[in-house]
């Protein structure tokens, strides 16, 4: 392994030791969002060969399914995912993954780049099913996201990568955070809102009014109750709110405003089909993911380094197992 | 005209003057379900003629929008709208209404059958927005509809039906009334499940019992909270949930088991490409709406049918507005 | 094995050894049209067990490539397919197959409905690809299919009970051979036409004649130039002609006239997803497949059923490979 | 007025006095790419106002048929046409049109880029219908256009442009021409390709070394034989050709090859739905259309400016019909 990021789930599952109805019961590597370079190969490979710089796509299906047969694979029950409990992650320095899943780095994308493959593959997932196209408005609800179940990283941002790489027009996004929003606007957001005390439809009035019309698509990623609502009522007749952030159990929301303008509500799961699709950008240099990095440590030092994303500071800290390059 | 069947929304604006923010102001003919015979045409009619014998779709956009030009005319603000407040409707003898908007009927479709491709248009859009498809499972929450806002007509019956016309394998009704789930047999459903005090929980897993397997798409028609959350656990993962029931303003719903599912949700407002398709349907008796209709009473009594209709007696009111032909 | 089905691409190996570049090089075992009894299973297969009645889907994925991983695993270059060299088919009294591909049939589906669903899957998906929906008119091409390539047999027949089962209003089928026609019209053709000599706009005209206005798609069972051209001159515009027979190498077709009518043209290879739901509408009795076998011969008399086949006598020639049990 | 940009079919009008089936019977205004300033709106004109900046849709539909209903009324048979027989264009001084189709520019759009939504928009409609997405490698064929039916402008390069804004990775762009390819390169092709005797698999071939991979779609503008097969040849299985150029009525095809790998053929006819999504992309300066105006001429000077777009020299050629305001 060269590069392994630190998600909010990792954070979540080192403090708590569980994520909703997914319990850590035994020891568990953490890590999902990694690169490294291919050892070694079995038999019957033949895309791949060991000196391969390689993306990792953490969820591998066991079997194919009714759900990965229709090219949903996410959906599948029995999917193997690192770092999701009993299944061990891919922070260490060796790590044995299905070679399908393992995807060749071209020479001008990064293995840290490489790494955040996973973090862009939610918002390329979430923008796909937020159907965001050319021309389009969107509205981001959250730079960051930073919730109930769990702290999942910078999201909002690399759904806003991703909408302006898909043709979006204009985007705007919000936040509690000024520091957040900077980043939003150094990143590529059209429009940034600080939010304090408004109520979802004072949001929903000054989104439309900074767009000049109720946006195309919302994309959730604080799952709190009230930007929920927000989302519903910012969003065109029409359009699709995509849930990107979880929040509690039972959520309020106004359906009937949603039903009978015809807003789609739609939720992510991980993603599908994302790897190629962003090696592809990566390669073109579609999207620059690279000042999403803000710490590096190495994979000695992981404790600090996980103590670090714990207190919230920067936006990717990455951990370098690699003793002989530690290089991004 | 000739016939014209009473919605709930009729009955609603009769006793009570308004529906959500849609407020009667002045006097307003109600009807929207109807059916007549052309007496003339403007100058620029080329498709119909007098004798013609036509279904009237009552939703007839003023302008070519952004959503009329996108197909999607339904969603268009400055729609005209028959019986929806300011906009007179067509239960009365004679009645002028866009061209474009009337379909002449078939030798073999009757005039009532053209007056119910109104309630069939609202099952046509709502299985179109479920994604119904061939050898689907579907679960269709209430055979009939009764709520806060407005009874609106046997909607799960015509669901049920377009569902079966559309190759759905197996189609499970769930109602409070054991008489509306025996009509729900009757024209159709493979199973029927008499709800009473069961969890949501437990209803979506006597779904799955019945089917053998979660729905790939429920169509709620109650607007009961309750009942949308069934609607929620019960659909299969990467399946739809379709909202046609409207309740109260803000609705209480496990959007995390959702969305994590991706279990989308969409409402329905009214429909829009339906009539040429019911057409089709009728004319080829793909589908049977005849048993629906079960009171006609001459225009002249009126207060009587409404009255009818109002006690929630059988299912369809039928006025029949033509004294010379008072025929189905 | 219980029920083997002979498709023309069996006639045609063993008559030519090859279709295309698919060449026959060493022995191999014909058929792919199948159904049996589970007799055992791998230690992690968990839907079968020995006993079960299966349908067996012939095309099972060797890896999870780019094409599996977006749900059109037909399209994957390194696919196992029964009876197309250098695979093995399954038409023998015992075989092997990737159980993820084996699917348990109901009790109320017979061995040869299970057989069947592999020419159904063609209908279903070539009705599929042609966006068949709810009160459409459909024109299929050809009741049956004899060309330059291979004999592919009731591809139309099964196209048309699909088209019928998703709720097409009206199909039209087209033939040179009167006796297919009157099975078509058996099956559930609203109309039929005996072409002879008209040119390709003859055939247009008379369909859009018979239909009341052009069809919403065309579904190509031939693969006779003549008939694709027809297909383009008979699609309405923004509709679909779906090519399922394949002709010569090189066809000559008014490409103008389907493009500025936005008429989109689509092949189809094989199927996918397809066997869930032909279960589903096999046990629900949507479609009724059962008069498409004509002939049954035990497995001892194969030289017999090619012979048979080879001839075009009847639709389906069934083999029983099971000594115990030659019921259909 | 302000500006009207010259199409190859003006000039094809002007000289041959047809196109296909569309012959000039009495003198014709030209002109259909054109932007100016509202003086007077009709009464029930609302969404403008005199002194409001518009780009101009130049197809208009007369009735709302059931191809407008559904949201492509480009296909509606009676639709209103800027300068294709009998209706007048607007390369003139004063012009009438409807103002649902008249779409205000911000402040930020020049008249002249206005203009250039007309031909823009052929590549938006294009690049939907060819499903270009996120990371795909896109084949376009021919940078400009000139062939049997009408000389169509620079379609391939507005192609180019619309690909990349929409999130191609890769487009790989070719022609005859080596000026053409410059202008390709210049504009945001990542490959240019010089063709000359190369056979269709050839160039196939070629396109597959340049991207690593066959192109996702190909976006054929030339219309020649040879350049569709070879857009058939070089798709991947499950891709899309898309054919923009027009050429002679029947064309030899590939078919089988197509059919078999389930390459999609799409026509496009003109446009619907893009010049709110191209207003947007101009105003937030996602595509920057300027370079294409090559030539300039005061509307007095319209046959010096025909003349020069006859020749083929430049890109555009831009009219300026406001005497008192010739800029951009």
């Amino acid at each position: 392994m060269h590069s392994v990021g630190i998600c909010g789930s990792d954070v979540h599952y080192w403090q708590h030791g569980r994520i909703g109805h997914f319990v850590v019961k035994k020891p568990m590597v953490l890590g999902h969002e990694a690169s490294g370079t291919v050892v070694k190969v079995g038999s019957l490979v033949k895309h791949l060969q060991p000196g391969d710089r390689v993306a990792i796509e953490p969820g591998a299906p066991r079997e194919p399914d009714e759900f990965c047969k229709i090219g949903r694979y996410n959906l599948s029950p029995t999917i193997f995912f690192c770092a999701t409990p009993p299944d061990d992650g891919n922070l260490c320095r060796f790590y044995k993954h299905n070679a399908n899943f393992c995807y060749k780095l071209p020479d001008n994308v990064t293995f840290e780049e490489g790494a955040l493959i996973e973090p862009l593959s939610v918002g390329i997932h979430a923008c796909r099913r937020a159907g965001v196209s050319l021309g389009n408005k969107i509205f981001v609800c959250g730079a960051d996201v930073s919730h109930f179940l769990v702290y999942l990283g910078p999201i909002g941002l690399v759904s806003l990568l991703v909408a302006k790489a898909m043709g979006a027009a204009q985007v705007v996004v919000t936040d509690l955070s000024e520091s957040r929003l900077l980043k939003a606007k150094e990143v590529g957001a059209d429009f940034v809102l600080q939010i304090s005390k408004e109520s979802p439809q004072e949001i929903a009035s000054k989104v439309e009014g900074l767009l000049g019309c109720k946006p195309d698509a919302t994309i959730e990623c604080t799952g709190v109750e009230a930007s929920i609502q927000a989302g519903i009522y910012s969003t065109r007749s029409g359009g699709t709110l995509v849930l990107v952030g979880l929040g509690s159990e039972m959520t309020s929301v106004p359906l009937v405003h949603a039903a009978t303008r015809e807003v789609d509500i739609k939720g992510v799961f991980r993603y599908c089909n994302t790897w190629p699709i962003a090696i592809s950008m990566l390669a073109s240099k579609s999207v620059n993911v690279k000042p999403l990095v803000t710490h590096r440590f190495p994979l000695e030092k992981a404790l600090e380094a996980f103590e670090t994303s714990k207190k919230g500071l920067g936006l990717k800290v990455m951990l370098k197992c690699d003793p002989n390059d530690q290089n991004p």
